[in-house]
């Protein structure tokens, strides 16, 4: 905590300095900046992640118009739309992954793919939210951006379990437009292993290397006995997952984490203490 | 097969037949007429299926008004909106149920809660075959209709997980009428389990009696640790259910059903006979 009187730009001094410590503390880890939102920064601090991301070439993780209000508040301060703002100040890269993106004008998706920008969109938290509009994929995929798809946190989906949310964009895309053969299985499938998106990028399995991937039940009612695009996408839910591996590390083996009992044990106490049991 | 020159009246007969060997073969079996829709009937038949749903006292399941096109049409051959042309047959009473009924306005919302009829909706099916609106929930519950959720076949849903589309249903229906406060997880759970709809009716457990019922398994992942509504509504699926009991009868024990490989085994058989397979 600062004595009263610190000059306020110890803050982002901090900040560098953490971030310095984090980048090649592990193959695991690529830290990244996460400047909340363009309502809860200001402008000389977006200029400050803009700075810090180029000189390091760290990612930018940021909410970007998930509410019509946050885009009208930018153009009456700014007389810019949100991503043209951020575009002035040098927030719009390939370093950039933009969660939410729902009011985005043409011009704003014209943008985003010139730049190589990430949106990521979270349709149970957009939903759940009631944040207004659907997330418009086929015109962001028609622009060229890449695309790729996030839970958002516990408190505004309440699972994380991608598989729920896959099927959930799939036919929110296909209800809003009015088009059942928009976002199929099998492009579905892309979106959610991050294939769509070369930041998130899902990276190939090579011979000898430790390798990042699920092994699923085939032999479930839910994967049985439909094609297994079809399957995954429409079907399958978390508990599809036998298998999970991450760095060549076996982390989930036949449904069984190990020490996952602990966890579940502090959850329930920590929810004690804040009084969301039942 | 009837042979040439059988006057039609034969079919109605062998329905009529067909329905009085159901009624009383079992308490585990309630026979229903299921007259497809006002698109595949004549209004002859249905005027026919109207008398033999009084005459025994058994219920009418019907897909409504489905899409905008099935109203239209309705519109132009009938001069009625498909539930008042309905109601002018005899078909619109407490013994009838309707499938998605998605383009109802307010006169047919109140004809449906005087007559006490019964609307299921169908969220998946419809978001996924871009039906092309959201069912009305909130007017239909201002008007006093009785509610229920279905899944639809597996054709338009993929899944038959009821969870998965209870929480599909509460998110569109936030998400359609731009207010969070819409359908929470306790009402959420009214409409999930028939208790909205006397039809459907949620029948109390009574000491002594066989009754039906669901155990779910509260240390799971899904279900830690928030409150139980919540989490069976926002985060649960299919796989946090432990044990299946109807009429008394375990179904489904520690996720084990009796026979359940047999029953895969020849889906996948089937399958192959249809070329579904990947």
């Amino acid at each position: 905590m600062n004595a009263p009187g610190t000059p306020a730009t110890s803050q982002p001094q901090a900040a560098e300095d953490g971030l310095l410590a984090l980048i090649d503390t592990s193959d695991l880890v690529t830290p990244a900046l996460g400047p909340h939102s363009i309502y809860t920064l200001s402008r000389a601090d977006l200029e400050h992640v803009a700075a810090l991301s180029a000189k390091h070439n760290v990612a930018i993780h940021m909410h970007l118009s998930e509410t019509a209000s946050e885009v009208s508040n930018c153009i009456d301060a700014n007389k810019l739309r949100p991503v043209h703002y951020l575009d002035a100040l040098g927030l719009v890269n390939e370093r950039s992954v933009f969660a939410h993106s729902i009011f985005l004008d043409d011009s704003e998706l014209a943008v985003i793919s010139e730049r190589g920008a990430t949106l990521v969109t979270c349709p149970a938290s957009n939903m759940k939210l009631a944040s207004g509009g659907p997330f418009r994929y086929a015109d962001a995929r028609r622009h060229g951006c890449s695309v790729g798809i996030g839970t958002d946190g516990a408190s505004s989906n309440n699972s994380l379990d991608l598989f729920q949310d896959i099927k959930l964009l799939s036919l929110l895309q296909k209800h809003s437009d009015g088009d059942p053969s928009v976002l199929p299985a099998r492009e579905a499938l892309l979106v959610a292993s991050g294939s769509l998106a070369p930041q998130l990028g899902a990276t190939p399995l090579a011979v000898g290397e430790p390798a990042d991937f699920l092994l699923v039940d085939n032999a479930s009612v839910e994967l049985t006995p439909a094609p297994l695009a079809e399957a995954l996408i429409y079907s399958a839910t978390g508990s599809c997952v036998d298998t999970a591996v991450v760095a060549g590390r076996v982390l989930m083996r036949g449904r069984v984490i190990d020490g996952s009992e602990e966890v579940l044990a502090r959850a329930r106490e920590a929810a004690e203490t804040v009084r969301i049991t039942n």
